[in-house]
């Protein structure tokens, strides 16, 4: 298949215990690193909570508009996990026993063990591919361009290896960051003249804190090795100028 | 005013550093922690590119939408700084020099740094309120149902204090947490005949790693604390008779 310079993706978190504060989110930035690296970029990250009609919505209207969907959360075997019936609603399909999954979990656990409460996670959308989950048993799946992957971090980011071939991504996004012992309102007009003179380039400026010192990272973004170049070398052009100190270049 | 007991928000996180994974979002945990406390749910969490026109769609859907939006980031003094602009265009209002905010800044900055990168931090949507900033100077700003809170973490948090009487919540939104020793499939058919007896109460489970051991937290919420503890009371007397350990209750 032609690479496609531009394929993007959406990730819909779903759990009310990210919008309640409870949980910290860190699964957004494991799947747009991962994803960046086979080049794919992250258009847009929803979170919503665990509500059927409200996933059908989001999730039909998510995967319209991107190449990819990638969902987190809902898919053990609580009350609470409506993803993969959700899923179901919003292609259609009917929501039934994988037979594949069943074999998998089956075999997983001993014997008399996989019980009602275990079972319930092997009912996905028909046909639905399985995404396999070497950490603990319970299969992830894909339908059509979603994929559905679990909430807890470390089995997600465990997962996400298996996929790398069904995913064809975009030439890779490249980045480069410039840090500075600065503040952002000394480098903002000649930042802006940079970005204006290389416009299909991404130039984010952003300030931080480290060991009670203020500083600027500039993050240069493309496809493209020689226009991060080029925008490399003029800003540490004004930099220069400017007599500021870079600390990592 | 009467309190109404369903009052909810979106939060709208602006900024390609944390869609391209870069960064961690962690103003969301943040400012649903607060707003719990203060009787208002997040419904929504959308992240979203710095690009004029999305910023303008989402914020005209969200604010209809929710009693309240929180946006955070693109208020700072670079080019990629574009939320002011964009929230003007959302109302339909001019994008102009905010006087107060001027004041403050003129005040802030020693003589002759308040330069024009700085200057344009005090551009803002016509009319619009200022949340104030103790920690860098910069306000924040209030259109209507509207907060935008800048992106950096520790600056965002500590401007949410003095938002507290512009916000109108409902019933605080109370919650309690059983932990215990079991994992979900244990309790799963046990813990949903308990939501589906007490289906307006919000039941979440989680499973937790600690210390190298497996357990499963259970989320009870509701704005009622007699519901919470009828809750309560059904799912330690099945945690009882299946003799799981209670890990904190």
């Amino acid at each position: 298949m032609t690479k496609n310079t531009k394929v993007n993706a959406a990730i819909l978190i779903i759990g009310n215990e990210i919008l309640s504060g409870r949980t910290q989110d860190t699964n957004t930035s494991t799947i747009a690193n991962w994803l960046n690296s086979l080049g794919v970029k992250v258009n847009e990250v929803r979170v919503i909570p665990d509500d059927e009609q409200k996933i059908i919505d989001t999730l039909n209207i998510l995967r319209k508009e991107n190449n990819y969907v990638f969902t987190t959360g809902g898919i053990g075997p609580t009350h609470d996990d409506i993803t993969a019936a959700s899923v179901s609603k919003a292609f259609g399909l009917k929501y039934e026993v994988h037979k594949e999954a069943f074999k998998i979990l089956e075999a997983y656990y001993k014997p008399g063990e996989f019980n009602e409460g275990r079972q319930k996670m092997v009912w996905m959308p028909q046909n639905a591919k399985l995404i396999l989950n070497q950490t603990s048993g319970a299969p992830g799946f894909n339908v059509e361009n979603v994929f559905c992957l679990p909430g807890v971090p470390s089995i997600l980011k465990s997962m996400l290896g298996g996929l790398k071939n069904r995913i064809v991504g975009g030439e890779p996004i490249l980045s480069h960051t410039i840090s500075l012992r600065t503040v952002e309102s000394e480098i903002a007009n000649s930042l802006s003249k940079v970005q204006n003179q290389n416009k299909d380039v991404e130039i984010g400026s952003y300030p931080f804190f480290h060991a009670g010192k203020l500083g600027v990272s500039i993050v240069i973004r493309s496809e493209n090795q020689s226009k991060i170049d080029e925008c490399n070398s003029q800003i540490l052009k004004f930099v220069n100028e400017k007599k500021i100190e870079v600390v990592k270049r």
